[in-house]
């Protein structure tokens, strides 16, 4: 068992202990699945293609998705980073999971190196073990962002791709326009030093669920070598029907190389091409979120209740993760004992950060209420509060 | 550019040629892209989701798929093979070629072998790339059966799968129960001999588009050690939404460790899960098909009208392929200037038999029609009639 087994068994174990104890008296807070239902536009949707009387609508279509599409969403990421996408930047995938491996495969050759910043999610460990590549990771303080220099150390001749995730999962955290901007000088510096190419992978599936008013600072504005890897899993709440895409800088070298790439991996891989239906909605969604503010003051009363009850966590500005210092040193041994006081969560082991817990906060507000009995129980057995 | 890029780029190709022509005067029978609409029942069980006013219908599910999903799967498996197939012998997936690849990464390390037949799907050669899989090909007669001694030569102590397609596809033929006994016995024979485990996996993707009330032979019936792949791109003619699924023998050893396998493929290869709409949907539609006799008319049709015009071909028992003989022998040519004659069609070396060229009749009847002035001016010009 790898560690970020320990992550997507969540749902098999949550479903053990609701078993065990009974669904109501279980506060699973260990998966990224949200709780909110899709936007009403997508069941308006929905319904229009189920009842359309137009032939075609679940054939196979080109490999990089419906035309119309892909126009959608370079005409709406057109608007987002004030650059000009067009419709052959853009590739539709089975979800930012798909759309990963897609853009791994295109890349990186066995031995080539990936840099990731912990905490990470679990899965990348799996994909770059997929394609060969030797992961190079860089730690962060307790303020969640890496820092250049530690950046500047992992970089060598090898290096062929640095996956960023912002916001992050699991900490939240939304790197800054100065973060961007520090890193592609870095990235332009070492490409000339090497004389190499680096690929920045920019996994933005939680892009849109950002807060306080922040606009979203991206890495396009930054370095041209970039790739965006984006999610309709979070945004519309629709992890379950496997929707994104991957985009590229519209100024990026040798875009069509890189394109056929993309495209040749989603046959390779098998994916053939995005889910047509899901396409065919979202197509007319690229400007409809569900709703932010409600996980806003979702993100809000779990962080108070955490700091009220001694616990030590940042605010993040995005995702709906919050990411506490474990009371005691044995991350797994605390999730442990949280499961017992029926709360479930995830180990910061399993994101590459020893000494934290994740916390999913896309649950209804009773779970969350009922979840703070046994915070409260686990934060008296290990003395942050009296 | 791969040989099995001039298949699937086949989409682009007479995306090309139709824009030179005009739609309606080139012939497309180049894809596997049904034009049949999906069933009635299709339509019912997705405006019955579209209306639902039940909640949670797209959020993730066990990787495996909704229990309700594999159970009903298996129910319907039970009946199709007369064995008892259980929930935990099925794990749903993005199309067939999504339950190819995470079975192939569950059982193929670097440097195994896997044994193929040609004529063969082009994309497994990409598929055995992804594993480092080592390719051993066996040819076939003009009948596109394997034989037996055949296969045995290529039999190794490093062999771990062998890969059969029946229906076939580009052959159409369906391997016949005499066949399957025969490879059990050599598989078993050989395990025995090199100590070694062999799979079989059976991608069964057009295994209800069978004719003359043919019973499909199953290979299930005669080797313990198989594994089939399934798919509804075509019998529900839902190609573009990537809905099928894997099923394992259910009396297959070490089925826990298999099963675990395949889940962690279907996380790490990015696939996470089989779209959930398309999974509530056809657990209702496990015993349902298009019309079969449809495309045995279009069969008949098509083979009596090219035999007629001087082809070689044999009448195919499964899948909407025809597989002729070129008139010359450099199939690629003949292909080309098949598209001169409006017709688009797939090239034999596409599927790893040279001097045949694929006819997909998964048409309407008036592409068909329109495809005979072409297929008869290519018979003229090559001399196979006056």
């Amino acid at each position: 068992m790898t560690i970020s087994d320990n992550v997507r068994h969540g749902i098999e174990g949550s479903i053990v202990l609701k078993q065990k104890y009974g669904t109501k008296n279980v506060y699973d807070l260990s998966l990224g699945n949200p709780e909110m239902e899709p936007p009403a536009q997508f069941r308006k949707e929905l319904l229009r293609l189920a009842t359309s009387a137009d032939t075609g609508l679940h054939r196979y279509m080109p490999n990089a998705g419906y035309p119309e599409t892909r126009e959608a969403v370079a005409a709406q990421l057109s608007v987002d980073f004030d650059l000009s996408f067009s419709t052959n930047d853009v590739v539709m995938t089975g979800g930012a999971a798909a759309a990963l491996n897609i853009t791994m495969k295109t890349l990186l050759n066995p031995g080539d190196e990936m840099i990731i910043f912990a905490p990470y999610f679990g899965e990348y460990v799996n994909y770059a073990a997929n394609y060969g590549a030797v992961l190079r990771v860089v730690t962060t303080d307790e303020t969640f962002v890496p820092k250049i220099d530690d950046i500047e150390a992992a970089i060598s001749d090898n290096t062929k791709v640095v996956l960023a995730n912002s916001p992050n999962n699991p900490s939240g955290v939304v790197l800054s326009d100065e973060f961007w901007d520090q890193l592609g000088l870095l990235l332009e510096k070492k490409e000339q030093q090497y004389g190499t190419q680096i690929y920045l992978i920019s996994d933005e599936a939680y892009r849109k669920i950002i807060y306080d008013g922040l606009k979203y600072p991206s890495p396009l504005h930054h370095y041209r070598r970039s790739i965006i890897i984006e999610s309709h899993s979070k945004d519309l709440a629709l992890p379950g029907e496997r929707i994104g895409y991957v985009a590229v800088h519209p100024d990026i070298d040798q875009k069509p190389d890189l394109i056929n790439g993309l495209v040749f991996c989603m046959r390779a891989l098998g994916y053939v091409n995005a889910p047509a239906m899901m396409q065919q909605v979202v197509s007319f969604l690229q400007s409809v979120t569900v709703d932010i503010d409600a996980y806003q003051k979702k993100r809000d009363y779990l962080y108070k209740s955490l700091i009220d009850l001694g616990y030590q966590l940042s605010l993040p500005q995005g995702a709906f993760y919050l990411f506490p210092k474990t009371p005691i040193e044995d991350d797994v041994a605390f999730v442990q004992q949280l499961q017992q006081f029926k709360v479930i969560t995830g180990p910061g082991t399993a994101f590459g950060a020893p000494g934290y817990f994740r916390i999913a906060y896309c649950v209804d507000d009773r779970t969350l209420e009922g979840a703070l009995e046994g915070f409260e129980s686990a934060a008296k057995k290990f003395g942050i509060i009296g």
